[in-house]
């Protein structure tokens, strides 16, 4: 496994178009791409703020992880993004290295890639994303 | 103002030597820079995670901005840091958007840098650090 650094960091929204408003307004931030992902549950848009990348997210039902996040904790820092250079090696690392990886393992994310997330419970609080090929 | 990027991800932990262990052994992630910030109230440790950058905060007591976040909500991700190119001049342009900057504005951070801080209420949650020159 190869950490090549912070893809991006996440934020979990009520409402995306206020939200992708407030961060175009506030820090210039631009429109990389626009997706739905059913297996997670979310609608998300990646903003590049200049070199960085922000992603913001919003449930597409009560129902569901960002949705019982928003309901809990309101809308806030959801998860931190690591880009890996292969996914699915770096799940059967983490997992060697005592990280909680939450199944079903390597799934689709955006832009074709793979994504995978490792507990907050191993993670001191905090859920993290690796994101690759 | 210019933003340029992610500058890092802070989290805050409860210990900081055991949060490093943790990103050491999960993601290799190596120490750039250690220091005590007196004005904010913590003990930071900036990280690589390959060209990334994570910072850990951990409180110098209970009655400090991140002593009490983590006893509200525990340990977890507490602020992005946006880097600009002037801090002063951020202030002063995130104000006129409509930013609620926390007082007393421009103040040193981590490896002489200036940072300033955006207020959770105007930005859906999430609390923003501006750092640079």
């Amino acid at each position: 496994m190869r950490v090549l650094g912070v893809h991006h960091v996440a934020l979990a929204v009520d409402d995306l178009d206020e939200a992708l408003d407030t961060y175009r307004r506030l820090f210039d931030a631009e429109v990389e791409l626009e997706g739905r992902m059913e297996e997670q549950g979310v609608d998300a848009v990646y903003l590049r703020v200049g070199e960085g990348r922000v992603e913001l997210v919003s449930p597409l039902g009560p129902d569901t992880p960002v949705g019982r996040f928003l309901a809990k904790r309101g809308p806030g820092m959801h998860h931190v993004a690591f880009e890996v250079d292969d996914v699915a090696e770096a799940v059967d690392e983490l997992a060697r290295r005592g990280a909680a990886v939450i199944e079903p393992g390597p799934r689709p994310g955006m832009a074709g890639k793979q994504v995978a997330f490792v507990h907050p419970d191993t993670l001191h609080g905090v859920l993290a994303e690796v994101v690759g090929g």
